[in-house]
């Protein structure tokens, strides 16, 4: 089979941990772990989020030069080589010398019609008081929304509509090789509306779901994985009566509200691939991998499945 | 002809400029301009400097948290997804939408035993006063030479031996590819001495010069092109009698001393290329790209060449 693993941010950098690179790299080394026997016996992509990342970048940014940040564009580029180095030496620990690994700088374009544009929902970067928000708001056109007591910056989050490098990444699954790309939802970017339709990079996030979707979609992948720190997809989360789906078809999952931000892209992009290439999507925890990839925990949502069957 | 098109760190980001994304992309649009009739007609691989870019990543790091430094290995990956990505985006908005584009991490392996370890030369990073110097040699190990008045750390400058991710390269220029890769002469890595012989990432910089060398005789390469913000080597720099070489062979050139750190190394990995390829490498300035490959500007080094032609 071939597989999109796609890793969520929070499974590379836990929520409260310190943003080290020695931090960073234990948690890549569980990742390898668990992917490793995978790799062994299917054909295995490897996509990854960097929210996290993006973030410690544009700290260190501003502590830096706070007039000289750099845009989201290069910042998500930078995070592609950070966590892709890691997670290619992490898995290339664990597999025999002979694999090919190669880990791709991914560019991917967005609509600049896309109505995400009028509307920016994604947070990225450090939380301000409100006169220095008001000062960059003014100075760089950035919009802020309050995150707690402090402000924030916001910037849309476009659907992916193009992996740019999407050939060279089907010539190296031809030979045989692990390929690490897609990382962060890939670099933003679109063309201008002039004539002379250059693409340049652009302020923005794309949902690494959504792009692991498409780059699933793209690639024919028998099955897309995103893994996360939940253990499931959970009708009820939170509530006394909540339920884990062992099994479900996106019919069944449509009208139910799942978190934004959070359940819900994955949950989306697993329907999206469902019902676009017709394989199986699955949602669950990096530990249970192996059982997930063989229906035996987390969620798979296919077109084939009816109804919906819980976890026991 | 298959050309590797080496770009000096001083061509994308130049001294005294301020170290802003719009500055590095700027300077990366003009070297895209120059290499872009180069790739209509040629295979061409590209790879790149990053030393202004890692001393940039590792202010801002110290800006931000000085005792949770990422290592030179991370910040070599970053660059090569920073600066990899520009190039992919401004080459590739000259170029055929058709034409197939990848930027790939690369991993470099270095020998424990290289002598480079017992002699770290290569300043990276900020410069300290004494007692901070003092104090990081004490917490991180770190070694310090004085540069100026001030200190400032050193590592290890070692010889590349393998690159990791060569088959994918070759892999993707069969199929038309223009690849970026190399970046900052590799993230350096070796082979832990244990029994477990596991790869790790080391505090230490590859010369970008010998390994675009190693990279271009791994793919049999036609040609090795090293552009600098110098129109060809000189003999006699900066004297009266100064002279610009036109051609010449390296044992025309053993024994002429030129500045390390700069046109050295250069030199160096022109006349190993030469020698061990039995094809010819150039050093010239980028504004001169398309005359170098044609011979009719910079320097070009052959075993076939006999003595020494200088520039009329």
């Amino acid at each position: 089979m071939r597989i999109v693993v796609a890793l969520g941010g929070n499974v590379l950098l836990k929520r409260g941990e310190p943003m080290t690179a020695d931090a960073q790299r234990a948690n890549v080394r569980i990742a390898a772990r668990a992917i490793a026997p995978l790799a062994r016996t299917h054909q295995v992509v490897i996509s990854h989020g960097n929210g996290p990342q993006v973030g410690l970048l544009a700290l260190q940014g501003a502590a830096y030069k706070p007039d000289e940040a750099y845009p989201l564009d290069v910042l998500g580029a930078e995070t592609e080589g950070m966590i892709g180095y890691m997670i290619e030496q992490e898995l290339g620990n664990l597999l025999p010398f002979e694999v090919p690994f190669a880990t791709l700088l991914t560019m991917v374009e967005v609509d600049p019609d896309d109505p995400a544009f009028q509307n920016p929902t994604k947070f990225v970067g450090p939380v301000y008081d409100q006169a220095e928000a008001d000062r960059l708001a003014a100075d760089k056109g950035w919009i802020f929304k309050p995150d707690g007591a402090m402000w924030r910056r916001v910037v849309p989050s476009p659907i992916p509509k193009r992996i740019f490098e999407i050939r060279p990444v089907k010539w190296l699954l031809d030979h045989g090789t692990v390929v690490i790309c897609a990382g962060g939802g890939g670099i933003p970017t679109m063309y201008q509306k002039e004539a002379e339709r250059k693409l340049v990079g652009i302020e923005a996030v794309i949902d690494k779901d959504l792009c692991s979707e498409l780059l699933a979609r793209e690639i024919d992948a028998d099955l897309l994985v995103m893994l996360t720190d939940v253990d499931a997809v959970y009708l009820d989360w939170g509530a006394p009566t909540q339920r884990a789906i062992r099994r479900t078809n996106p019919a069944a999952l449509a009208g139910i509200g799942f978190a934004p931000g959070s359940m819900g892209p994955k949950v989306d992009a697993a329907c999206r691939f469902a019902q676009r290439a017709g394989k199986k999507a699955a949602i669950g925890a990096l530990a249970d991998l192996s059982r997930i990839v063989a229906g035996e925990a987390g969620t798979t949502i296919s077109k084939e499945d009816d109804g919906m069957v819980f976890a026991t």
